[in-house]
Parts: C-alpha cells; structure tokens; sequence
C-alpha cells in the first residue's frame, strides 16, 4: 500500500470553525486516496461535526485540544502560553514526525510564529517565507515573502528566490520559472536600497531563471512566475490585489444595475461573468504555504469555506509526495556552496 | 481685471506630444478665464500645432527650446546637460517666477529631479512629495509619497500628512481629511521599522486627522482621504492599482464575448458599464502634484491625452488660486516651531 500523506488540521481556525474546516477536510479525503487527516480541536465538537458526513473512517484521527488561540491575541504569547491550543497541537504533530504538513485558517500571526518556534527552519533557511498564489491572466504567479518577515536582507530575499523557484517547478509543474524583483522601474539602477543590493545576487544565482525587476503594474498581466519582494511589500500587494478586485467587481455588478436595459443584460451575462472572475479568485488554489520548515505549513485564509479547506490539504499532498523539504534543503545548500 | 495664473507645459512630453498637449491646453484655456498658458518646446512645431485651433491669443505664449528629454535617459545627467530641452527651460521660468507652475506628461525621472533642483524646495520641506490621487468607491484619496524619494525617513512621512492633508482640505474641497498611514495590520504594534517609528509621530501631530494604519486592503474603498507611505511602497500601490484594474476589465471584457448570450447582454450593459469603469480611472484627476516646491510642479501620465493635459493644467489654477505653498510653508513651520 501506498504510505499516506498525514496532514494534521486545526479544526478550530478561521471564521467558519469548525463547521467549514471539517467539511473541506472531508472533500480532500474524497479526491485523494493517499492522504490521511488529524483533525485538531475539542474532540467532542470535533466528532459532532463529523457525524454529519460518511467517510473512510480508517484515514481519520481526531486529536484533542482544550484550547483556541483568538484572531487578537498576540501571537508570540499566545504560542507559548497555549500550550493545549488546536494550533500549538497541531504544530507539535508536524515536529515530532506524526503528521507531514500543518493547515490553518487561524491567526495569520501565531500561525507564522508558530510555524518557526514548533516546527522549526529547515537546516539553512535564514528566514522561511510566506507564498501565496496570485491569480493572473495565465494562471498564477508566487508572491514570495508575503508576510513572515519585515525588514528583510538581501540573503534572505536570494533564499525566497530559490524556494519559490522550486516551488514552481515541482508542485505547480512550471518549467523554468520566470523570477522577477519586485521594483519601481525596469533598469537595474532603480529601487531603495535593498531592492538594489539583492538585484546583483539574484543576477548571479546559476539556478534561477533570474528576468530581473518587474513592476506592480505587471504582475496581473503573469509577466513572472515567481515574484520576489520583502513582506511588507508583498502583504500590500496581496491586500491591494484582494481589494481593488473587489472593489471593481462590486462597481460593475452595481453598475449594471442602475438601468432596465443594463439590469435584462447583466442577467445575459452573469454565467460568463463568473466564469471569468472565478479565474481572479486566490481562493482556487488554497491556501498559501511557509517554506523552509521541517515540515509543511499551510495558512488558509481566515474567511477559508470547505473548498480552500480542501485545496489546501490537497496542496500538502502534493508538496509532501514531491519532497519538496529535500528539494529547498538542497537547492539552499547548493547556494551556500 | 483678476490676474491670471502662469501655467508653463512641457510641448514635448510625453507618447502623444506635441499634438494631445497643444489640445490638452487649448481646451484648459477654453475652461479657464483666468489661466495663462506658456508652451514650451521647438517654436515652428508647437505654433504648428496650435495652428490647428482658435483660442484667446492673448493668453498664450510660446518659448523656444530646442532639446527634448527622452525617457530612457538618466534624469540627473539629462537634467545637468540639455539646458535648452523643453522640461529645463520651462522649470527656468518656474523658478524666475515667470510662471506659477509647470505641467510635463515626459520622463518621470526628470520632472522629479528637475523639480528639486531647478524649482527648488520650499524653506522647511525636506523633501518633496509626489502625490497622485487614486479613485475609490467614495471619491478619490491622496496617495503621498508615490515615487520622488524611496528609503525615506519618519520625520519624511510627517510632513507628507499635513502637505497631503492641506491639500486634500483646499484643493479638493475636503473638511478634516482622514490621514492613514500604510501598514500591514490595524495595530500600533504592527509594521517595518519605518513605520513602527513614524506611527507615534502622526499621533503627537495636532495639526492632521490621524485615523491610524490603513491596510492596503482598504485603499480602494476609500477609507481614508491621505494615504501616507513612503515611494517604494507608494508606487507599488499606484501601479498594481493600475495593473488589477487593466487586467480585470480586460477580461470581464474578453468574458462576456464568449457566448452569444453574453455577447447580447455586453451590448446591453455597455453604456452602463462605462460609466461605473470611468468613476474608477485614474486619468480623470489629471497629473500628480509634486508638493512642497517654490512652485508647483504637476506630472502627468506619459500616456496622457488632451482630457488630462487639461485637467493637470486646471488643477494648477486651483492650486495656485488657493495658494497652497503659503499654506504649505505655514503647515510645516507650526510643525517646526
């Protein structure tokens, strides 16, 4: 038999806990044979829930955890005082060898933290990053750090290159992704200083397919698979992605309901309309992971229904069969060489 | 009879010069009575060009320059060098007071530095801001600092709020903007170094409507009047603004073209759609202000047709008529005192 893929979840995370996490935790059982999932939470709620749905019984572990770490809590002494939370459980599951990879639509914050005090960096990794998938016109691009770490260093920013490269190559099957900085002008003289500081290194990286700065106004367009900034920057292109999309979306469906004519066309064209915005939705491809741990873990969205749920542990799988850990240890290695 | 405000323009700048900025002027002169408008670029080409319309000949002039700037060229060499290019000379009549502002739709580099070095900084500012407003649901906030300084300090930041502040109260009509700043959470605690530093400042300030961080989440629907960053991530937000909007409308275009349905039901939705989609495009504001000079200097897009040439060259009348640089250098010296 196939070894499965052990992927533990805090049932507890998110705005639609427990109820949405159980039901995407059940979906993925569903679509992948190879995967076995740890539900982490109050093990009474946890089984209530379950009891709503059939499924192979044999691939399910329900683990008890008294506590919930809030989305206000500080995050640093919320890891460490909530030691029987459905997070620190969790985590602890992926350290000590028990589960592969960690997915939760909780605290972004203690999710992070947790991801580098529990689990722990991989050997080499200065700083493990967070990689959300953007939706583009192709497809979609890495946006890589988004989050983990402000003020980063060059280093660190060559690190995320490397990652997010083999991230692309290996669970999202692009060959020789296009890595780009993210800039504010084309030429190599531009940007502040950390930006001009990282370019030269990345120039020299032989096994990154380096194409240099890329600006804001390029990234919809998909002009690079593998997006490289620090992430302050990177959360502001995240949140501004999310929000002048749908800021727009919600002025043209109000728009088009401001005449008779434009209300009869917009029932016309409402199923074509959302076939095409559902191709803009970063809900599609789950959540978004922290490389660089011994370990996966992966932060859905706190908002996250059933079908992120889902996607995201399915992401795990895949991450998981590819050996991605010893990919990024290598590549890491390799650059350190 | 009322004096008239100087507005000096760059004949040359820009993808479609000299003939949408000849347009551009006409038409602000058409609008405005109390505007006087100084073409500046090689004299038999903008008289060519002015040829084609019928406007009060009184209230134009046409100085001689010979050069013209190109994009790709360094800013600070080019600015040193081409003496005689169009951006030089017409600055040169800023800075002699021979006009009150400047409007150029050329590289933006070399407005910026010519900016600094011809026109000059007022007594006080440390350095001048460039701020473009962008659309939301609600209207339009001020976005400042988006590109003239990056790596910028705190005490940078402060005067960026009360210049975009004054601004916001007497050219766009606002009583007691809302200032934010930009940030990666809602919390003081949250943020880069920069920020972290600058956010207890913006609090002390009596002066300004400190409402706290902004999320970039939250720009688009209109949470805030000024929004305070500094240029890295200023222009990171102007431009994906830009790249999220292009993309999306080109495939909620390209989406209802795919059925016969949904082609019927574009037909009807189009002239309603137009007008939702015109409320959020950046163009109709005009140029972006660069604040805090001994004179204004506006740039407008490098796309820019005649409609926004118009609109920055109108935006200079209110600007000077309410004489902003008195309130400007009134602003920033209580700051000091």
């Amino acid at each position: 038999m196939q070894e499965l893929v052990r992927v533990a979840v805090d049932a507890m995370g998110g705005d639609n806990a427990p109820l949405e996490i159980v039901k995407g935790a059940v979906e993925a059982l569903e679509l992948r044979k190879d995967l076995k999932v740890i539900l982490v939470g109050p093990e009474e709620t946890v089984r209530a829930e379950l009891k709503k749905y059939s499924y192979d019984e044999a691939r399910v572990e329900v683990v008890n955890a008294s506590e919930v770490i809030e989305m206000a809590e500080p995050p640093v002494q919320a890891i460490r005082t909530k030691k029987d939370s459905s997070i620190v459980v969790a985590m602890k599951l992926v350290k000590n060898g028990e589960a592969d990879a960690f997915v939760g639509a909780g605290s972004t914050g203690a999710v992070l933290v947790g991801g580098q005090l529990i689990v722990g960096r991989l050997k080499g990794v200065e700083r493990p990053p967070l990689a959300p998938l953007l939706p583009t016109e192709k497809g979609a691009s890495l946006l890589i750090d988004c989050g983990a770490n402000v003020d980063a260093r060059p280093s660190h920013l060559v690190q995320f290159a490397k990652m997010g490269s083999i991230y692309m190559e290996n669970v999202m099957g692009i060959q020789n992704p296009r890595v780009a900085i993210v800039n504010i002008g084309a030429e190599e003289e531009k940007g502040n200083a950390l930006v001009k500081e990282t370019f030269p290194l990345l120039k020299e990286c032989k096994d990154i397919n380096f194409i240099g700065s890329i600006e804001a106004r390029d990234i919809p367009s998909g002009y690079a698979d593998v997006i490289v900034c620090e992430a302050f920057a990177g959360n502001i292109i995240l949140k501004l992605y999310e929000g002048v999309g749908a800021t727009l979306i919600s002025m043209v469906k109000k728009g088009m309901m401001t005449s008779l004519r434009s209300k009869i066309g917009a029932l016309l064209v409402k199923p074509a309309l959302k076939q095409t915005l559902k191709r803009f939705d970063t809900s599609q491809y789950g959540g978004a992971p922290m490389l660089g741990l011994k370990g996966l873990v992966v932060k859905t969205h706190g908002s996250s229904k059933a079908v992120e749920v889902r996607n995201s542990i399915i992401q795990c799988v895949t991450f998981t069969e590819q050996r991605m850990n010893d990919k990024i240890k290598a590549g890491i290695q390799a650059e350190e060489n």
